[in-house]
């Protein structure tokens, strides 16, 4: 069957690809009892004098939203909030075979960032931690600044941090086999959309010190006046040397191409003017900035794309079940950068001296160790950091 | 052990009384394609060209929500968001339970009218239902009102109208075994809140012509100038003799006393002053207006209560799960008059004239008939009505 089709029927079949069951047995008056009235007044009223018994009581301690507002969908871009619900779903399905977590998809019908921020805001009360998902730019950053300063629980955009984290568990796998150091590296950002964006944060805070971003117009630098609020700030904390021009010309010499852009941006050519053995990761999907065949025959020591049927698959399953579940477990605040680094540590560790190789740097998505490796990071970090509130 | 204790222990021991599972298989990279990238964009895009499509290649065609503000939580008043969600939860399980609808508890952190609306709102693409709940009065009122005019899915607040539905089939058969008609019946309802004035509306649409309501103060009419907004309302459509005075005052001569107030409101004196054969209904729970014995003592011919220890129990598990069933069934937009006034004759017509007597005019709430012979009343008058989508 043409796999659009069979996509199609699978999704008529399945009915929803979630479903909301009962935990609770209800089959005589005197279950109704304890599960609904009288007897739930009880929970209801300890709750009531301390509202973080909801962690108890309820479901809370194991739920999470999985939100979106249709606007950047995949990359279908602005489709609509309900067409983006079967991604949603299928987060959530990802969420409960690979991290136990409860999660239930919400979409949005607005695309006003406060009229959106304050819906998802209003209903913190209802789970213990919050997904923001396919949201465009930059309208997503100023949506989890804004969620995370009015929510007392974790609010994480996936499509940044989950990113973020894989593609640093990457990097630092890369370093170990090339021998090579995050703080030594010269990297160049291919895009500047949220996920590259919030790769290049992450590996900054990291101590990566020499990275250039570049977007379609090429490099971005401190007082370009093409950019938008965000791109300013990483700006300031990026191109050191204030360089300018197009992605060829500042690629020379650079230790790692990122790209989190568009299909074939880069050739074989300009892996070629590359540091010697450079490490050439390519995101794009289903088509990536460069084919890794094509990236070798330019001289890639190592190379990394989003594709399954490729070696060094970088997915964002690999982080946010294990964040979400770590998170959970010790029922944090926030999920801040020492737990995203401990995360992307926690990935890469999972691979020993003797199995690392150029085409095995990353633990395969179905790797049953994944989730508790990360989930005991995330738990650990969020402790030391004073976020995990048991 | 001890009941409060048993209940609190019950809802620990359950970690919550709902859980979000996958209904896809994710297990090998090939199930990934399908049910996440790259597969899930073919039903995205379906959906983008046709709305009405996310019925069918997402959950939304099952999903009712359950919301509250926390401002009127069983009887205990405005205990706040959180502190409501055990009610919610249990109202989720009962969902599933009696009616297999995937219902997913929700709270929202305001008291503001037109924030809750505003929040519900932006979130009905995710759902087929909303079910409303735990709301205070008169805030409900205006609150379902407003919802019904900014959403294209049911709109339900139980505590009014699955109240209404079932005490609408307890008068029906209650009528049947007493040989009255409705709209020959005079009637005295003590209380004046939502579900008293749910219930009062739906009879008056159904036929009675004579009712008089009782507020704290005594009895509601025209020009009374302790009403609210809703009082109001009810003031022109009740009262047709525009008589003041007590319940006590009222009651001499009434076919039917309804008690949605407090405890111990009516006395068997005061049945005794009521016409021959009267037919009392006490729903204040779980201590009602007066005790069926004393009912009886009084003269009632009939009573019902809220309780499960009495016969003739008026509870809303009869209502709700078939109400969105049938509603959810033909995709309703509304739940209109029509589709509850076939609600309560479906749930009285399930006993038989050689069945019902005085302890037998409400099915029981298992009763495994009921679920099905409300869906499709309901979805009837969907049809009928044109509010059915498919």
């Amino acid at each position: 069957m043409d796999p659009k089709e069979r996509a199609l029927k699978a999704h008529r079949d399945w009915q929803g690809k979630i479903e909301v069951i009962s935990r609770c047995k209800v089959e005589n008056a005197d279950d109704l009892s304890v599960a609904y009235t009288p007897g739930v007044a009880q929970p209801c009223l300890e709750i009531k004098e301390n509202v973080d018994l909801s962690y108890v009581y309820t479901r809370r301690h194991n739920l999470v939203a999985v939100i979106t507002d249709g606007t950047a969908v995949l990359g279908l871009g602005d489709i609509g909030p309900e067409a983006g619900m079967p991604v949603m779903e299928g987060k959530c399905a990802l969420f409960k075979e690979f991290g136990d977590v409860d999660a239930f998809p919400l979409c949005v019908r607005s695309k006003d960032v406060d009229e959106f921020v304050n819906t998802v805001a209003l209903l913190a009360g209802s789970f213990g931690g919050i997904n923001l998902e396919d949201i465009s730019a930059p309208r997503c950053f100023e949506i989890e600044r804004k969620l995370k300063e009015r929510c007392d629980i974790p609010v994480f955009h996936d499509d940044q941090h989950g990113t973020a984290i894989c593609c640093a568990a990457a990097m630092i796998n890369a370093c170990r086999l090339t021998g090579r150091k995050l703080s030594e590296l010269k990297m160049v950002v291919n895009g500047a959309g949220s996920a590259a964006i919030a790769v290049t944060k992450l590996l900054v805070n990291m101590g990566l010190k020499n990275v250039i971003m570049c977007d379609k117009f090429g490099a971005i630098y401190e007082g370009c006046d093409q950019l938008n609020s965000e791109q300013v700030l990483m700006s300031k904390i990026t191109n050191p040397e204030n360089k300018r021009g197009t992605l060829a010309e500042v690629l020379p010499g650079a230790d790692v191409f990122f790209g989190l852009s568009a299909p074939n941006m880069l050739t074989a050519e300009m892996v070629r003017t590359m540091a010697p053995n450079p490490m050439v990761f390519a995101m794009a999907n289903p088509v990536p900035e460069i084919m890794p065949e094509e990236a070798k025959r330019g001289g890639a020591a190592v190379v990394g794309t989003g594709r399954s049927d490729y070696p060094n698959q970088i997915n964002n399953v690999l982080a946010f079940p294990g964040v979400f579940r770590g998170a959970l477990d010790v029922r944090a605040s926030d999920i801040n950068e020492e737990m995203k680094i401990a995360a992307a540590y926690a990935i890469a560790n999972l691979i020993s001296d003797e199995e690392l190789n150029s085409e095995y740097i990353m633990p395969k998505a179905f790797d049953p160790r994944v989730k508790d490796a990360v989930a005991s990071a995330v738990a650990e970090a969020a402790r030391k950091t004073g976020v995990a509130r048991i």
